[in-house]
């Protein structure tokens, strides 16, 4: 569901797809799946996406494990991100809820590189939720992602740890202060765009 | 920004990014940039997608276009749309709403397909929203696109102008009864997971 009936509100889900631009796309996404040690998080894929849930921590873990095995040097390469709490409706995988904060894939990533981002921070049912974007932006500011306003959006550029350090604390964050919210976030590498082809512009 | 500011509440706005997964996506997605008649909106494209804003029937008409005219029948398309309107923060673009409702491509498109759908509707600053997204919900269900529930997500089977005449229901809903709202919606075509081959399964 989107959200309906009462769940289990300390269970983080996010649902990840992986948009490899090239044509050997199918066998990219499989291997980045494959890499991801899911011994601490929910995870299920289908049609549209891969989806872990569990601790916050774990599921950041899962995430940013799965984006980083994703990524090849020479494929421009997008991914669209939705992270969510507190939705009435999330239940079920009560057991991943240890509170052990595990993070079973920290220890075998990849080399860092560089990201573009563009992110959307939604809060439900509070009449402050203006107030609560601008601080999660604020965290964008503190994790030196130099956060840039445009229609619907926040720009982020840095590097894929820098970007997922940063969603573990506007998350923590979020955790503390708010009830039911949304982090919707799409990442790119590797555009031609950045190499001045501006290949969507007209 | 993400929302600031006091805005012109009549503005829709609607980011699109295309993702054909094929070694030739540059030239696939300018050249659908290319064939969208963009008289009747203010647009503008950037490193991560195109934006059309002004009166909503005109922007869903563009968007339509862009969408319908990237399709290629040999190629996993998918595109991620973010709907938006009563962001405090939108300005510009006054000019667009003149009234007149134009649909300038709806003459000129392509041939019905196929596609899968995920989408999520958002509203803000009401208590109701729980209520508001189940009303949502029940037009898909009325425009014959059979919706499906998933975590955080609803999923909508049809043709693309069966999803776009129910985007265009569903927003026209949303402006009679709430004040800001956000539709992210995913748009996937030609999946070879349809065929069986599951490619992102695990």
């Amino acid at each position: 569901m989107q959200c309906q009936s009462t769940g289990n509100i300390d269970i983080t889900g996010c649902r990840i797809s992986l948009y490899p631009m090239c044509d050997q796309f199918a066998p990219q996404i499989l291997a980045a799946v494959k890499s991801v040690d899911t011994s601490a998080v929910w995870s299920h894929t289908d049609l549209f996406s891969t989806l872990y849930r569990g601790e916050q921590i774990s599921v950041v873990d899962a995430i940013r494990a799965l984006f980083m095995h994703a990524y090849h040097a020479d494929t421009h390469l997008v991914s669209e991100l939705t992270f969510s709490k507190g939705c009435p409706g999330d239940v079920d995988a009560d057991r991943y809820l240890t509170g052990q904060q595990l993070q079973p894939n920290l220890a075998q990533l990849p080399a860092d590189f560089p990201i573009n981002c563009k992110f959307s921070f939604y809060s439900f049912g509070n009449d402050d939720y203006m107030q609560e974007i601008m601080h999660i932006v604020e965290l964008a500011n503190q994790s030196g992602l130099n956060p840039q306003s445009a229609h619907y959006i926040t720009i982020l550029e840095g590097t894929a740890q820098q970007l997922f350090d940063y969603f573990q604390a506007a998350l923590s964050y979020a955790h503390e202060h708010l009830n039911h919210y949304v982090l919707e976030a799409t990442i790119s590498v590797n555009s031609p765009s950045l190499k001045g082809e501006q290949h969507a512009k007209k």
